[in-house]
């Protein structure tokens, strides 16, 4: 038999009367409480069985079923925790942050609205990005999604977590464009153009009138959204491309420096990533074809990966969209750029409109394979994203990848490590790969999670997204002033959330309610 | 003798007692409250003489003395009015929407510090295109500036109430990345990776961790932005582009569904503006030298203007900034989609690095030449801005301007209207010009201006921005779910700001303590 989860300070029958009144709004059969449904809300690749513990979930249908939702969760104090389909992997999942929260599944929200004429669609947050892709693929609708690697989740939730994804649209939070918010009191707001009852422009224009809304409800704990308004890349003339590899470690450092001004002069608009040797072996191989010792990979096998998918040490991506002319003119710039310097193999990619589509995340098409190598180690696999932002420049790249790869040597780990270059910034991306039924592996796993924190913090590099384990170590590395932002963060929390129900806890903001929650970082 | 204007419900003696005070802070020179100094913090292109005078200013010279300001401020509740340099012109200029505001005079901040790696640059809010221009051709740095029309004014400022420029870089809110703030309760908080004290990425990365802030500053009365953080472009390796004219007013209709694609696909990154005839006259001649009759200008003046000036009914400029061989592709693929369409002229545009740059907006050189155009009717001139914003649609805008044009032959106005085209919406600017000495006029303006915002309204178009005496008016116009928009803006207003000093009224945010100043609107 196993022990009730229930919410903080809530009694097990108050916790059943908020559960009648909840089946009241959804219907007795989106109440979900059976061992087997809490089952189904744990962040099966988390390094915890004992943490992060829904109480249940309820599953709404609409807005105006949310917007009573949350009124009867105030009234019994039940904090709600809003998941758009849950597949936030290496991030926490389907889990709450706090234990005894109640998942709000909203994965049956499932409308989409095209706007075939100015290249925008509206989406509920259960709209996978397979669903959009179907839906666009069977009305031949010539739109491009984004798409991440893995991307069987929310096009709405991975936009709100600032996910990413290959083309020039990869910056998902950025294409957002006008949002329907409900408040934590019940109110609907619509953000933008969006409010103006009926608004031709909702979708069109980000800002509106006065203040600007849409990145206060992303990454945070101050609505549920039940819409959001996207733009969608229009189908290429042309996509070209190459694929470069490299030989050694400290070519990061001139390759950075070489694609960095090309980035920011906008010459290339999509974010390329430089990534290790792991990145496709992790994904077509598991690590005991390879090696069976403890501690990394030695650099022989790391050779004789390299040598079977004939790749370098790093290897790097980068594409153009657009008309014929101009994206053959942009290859043609960006290619000058690395010539005479040691490239060790090349390869190109040009796709024509008319042309079968590549399947692949470059082309806008989803995909799941990536997700391969969460078994890399064997076991129940998982892994956790470590991605501290840093300047775009080469010689810090390659430090910070030296005091990284240290680390991973010195926990035995093997390094998964990309930089993804933005316009102005970078993104080193950690994937940490371990296997949940080695005990050992995991308390590794957190020591060297907090290393990793703490050595990037002393560059004052600080991550933009989180696992919910982590999330108040990181919000508590950003101190300017006493953590100032925190203090911002909380006093709009407790303004519109007075009962703090609403996602206790979400990248480190804890409403009074709550507060003796916050882990001591 | 003049009267002495008050905060409202303050009295004499009190102010007094605060005006002591801001001068324990800023010192008595900065404290200024003559009546010539209140007449320099008017709004000089008003229709109203009577409307939005301030009580006087302070002008400090720090965030540290901004943050003992405002703590006074609460104490004897003196409304302040920040402004950056205060040449908002069309919009208020200087002017408190609230009469008996303290002006907060920000000028005298004027730091710049340019990060030549990255291409940002981190401003005060004194600093004005011009200051930032001369800074770098003084040091030779090879950034270009997005400066709007008339560039006389704060490039802090102007990306706070979302202006905009000619380069790519035009959208210039969009281009915010890190603010450092004075909140209404004195405490000082930085945005984005700002949050993290000492992070070399404030201005690199805008969204930090958790929810984004910095548009919540702008067009808003939250804080005192001290510092912004802006990307600038790097300097292109060529400008190309071309000049159109059109003959016919109905010629905006393919006009519009020509570029609108090409604004969409990214192959052209900057926003033109399809602007007609008087555009060019009101800034090199005036009124009396075309036509001395009441009413609107006949189509005999038209002709006559387009005749002198060998210009068409609209006209719209293109550009493109890059390498040159992208650049030269992007051009030819725009003029591709103009062949075979009935175009009056063409006058081509062209400049490689080396060339001496030309000395214009679309280099990203400061000018206050459109500024003329204040004195087309003679008098004291002045103009105030209506910018509905409305889906990029040829049809649309049509009969946008045909209904604009109608109401402003009706109020014997004559027509300045162009149609900006952003990447999805289009911003229909409409600048009306008019003589502050004639009380008739005025008149007209006054009730004209209240017919477009219902013809507009009607449409379900709202405007981006609006004049301090319009701000009521249009925010009411944000209708959704009876104005569930306003409720989120006051309620975190009345949390962040509970003594309610903080520019009351800016955008109809109307903090508690001043609610029953919203006009009836």
């Amino acid at each position: 038999m196993t022990v009730k989860i229930l919410p903080p300070g809530v009694t097990a029958s108050a916790f059943d009367q908020a559960l009648k009144a909840f089946a009241g709004i959804v219907g007795d059969e989106w109440v979900l409480v059976t061992d087997q449904d809490r089952e189904a809300y744990r962040d099966f690749f988390s390094f915890s069985d004992t943490h992060h513990l829904a109480s249940g979930a309820v599953a709404p249908a609409s807005a105006e079923q949310i917007r009573a939702l949350v009124q009867i969760a105030a009234q019994y104090r039940i904090p709600l925790w809003p998941i758009s389909r849950g597949k936030n992997l290496g991030y926490g999942a389907a889990a709450p942050l706090l234990s005894g929260s109640l998942v709000l599944d909203l994965s049956r929200m499932k409308k989409i609205e095209v706007d075939v004429e100015n290249d925008t669609v509206l989406v509920e947050p259960g709209v996978g990005f397979y669903d959009l892709y179907h839906h666009l693929q069977e009305r031949n609708i010539p739109l491009w999604l984004s798409v991440p690697g893995n991307s069987w989740g929310s096009v709405c939730g991975n936009a709100l977590d600032r996910g990413v994804g290959y083309t020039t649209y990869g910056d998902h939070t950025s294409r957002i464009c006008g949002l329907e918010v409900v408040m934590p009191d019940g109110d609907l707001v619509r953000t933008g153009m969006g409010a103006m009852a009926g608004a031709p422009t909702w979708q069109l224009y980000r800002y509106g009138f006065g203040p600007a809304w849409d990145q206060m409800f992303v990454q945070s704990n101050f609505g549920i959204v039940t819409k959001m308004g996207l733009w969608l890349m229009p189908e290429p003339e042309s996509l070209r491309g190459f694929d470069l590899e490299f030989d050694k470690p400290e070519d990061l450092e001139w390759v950075v420096d070489t694609v960095a001004p090309l980035r920011r002069d906008g010459t290339l608009q999509q974010s390329p990533s430089i990534g290790n040797w792991l990145r496709q072996a992790a994904v077509l191989t598991t690590r005991k074809e390879w090696y069976d010792q403890p501690g990394a990979l030695p650099d022989s096998v790391i050779e004789a990966i390299r040598k079977r998918f004939n790749i370098g040490w790093w290897s790097i991506s980068v594409r153009f969209y657009g008309p014929d002319e101009v994206t053959a003119a942009s290859e043609k710039v960006v290619s000058r750029a690395f010539e005479g310097r040691p490239v060790l193999s090349r390869k190109d990619a040009v796709w024509h409109r008319g042309q079968p589509r590549e399947q692949s995340a470059w082309a806008g098409v989803p995909t799941t394979m990536p997700l391969q190598n969460a078994n890399w180690h064997g076991g129940r696999g998982g892994h956790v994203g470590f991605s501290p932002v840093m300047p775009t420049n080469g010689r810090l790249a390659l430090s910070q990848f030296q005091r990284t790869y240290a680390r991973y040597n010195e926990f035995g780990m093997d390094y998964h490590g990309s930089f993804a270059l933005g316009e102005r910034h970078t993104t080193n991306v950690n994937q940490v790969l371990f296997n949940k039924d080695d005990p050992q592996m995991l308390k590794r796993v957190q020591q060297f999670f907090h290393a990793l924190v703490n050595d990037a913090t002393r560059e004052r590099y600080g991550e933009y997204r989180t696992h919910i384990e982590y999330m108040d170590l990181v919000a508590d590395t950003y101190d300017f002033n006493h953590h100032a932002l925190r203090r911002l963060n909380e006093k709009i929390k407790n303004a519109l959330d007075p009962h703090g129900i609403l996602a206790p806890g979400k990248s480190g903001i804890w409403p009074a309610a709550y507060s003796k929650e916050r882990s001591d970082a």
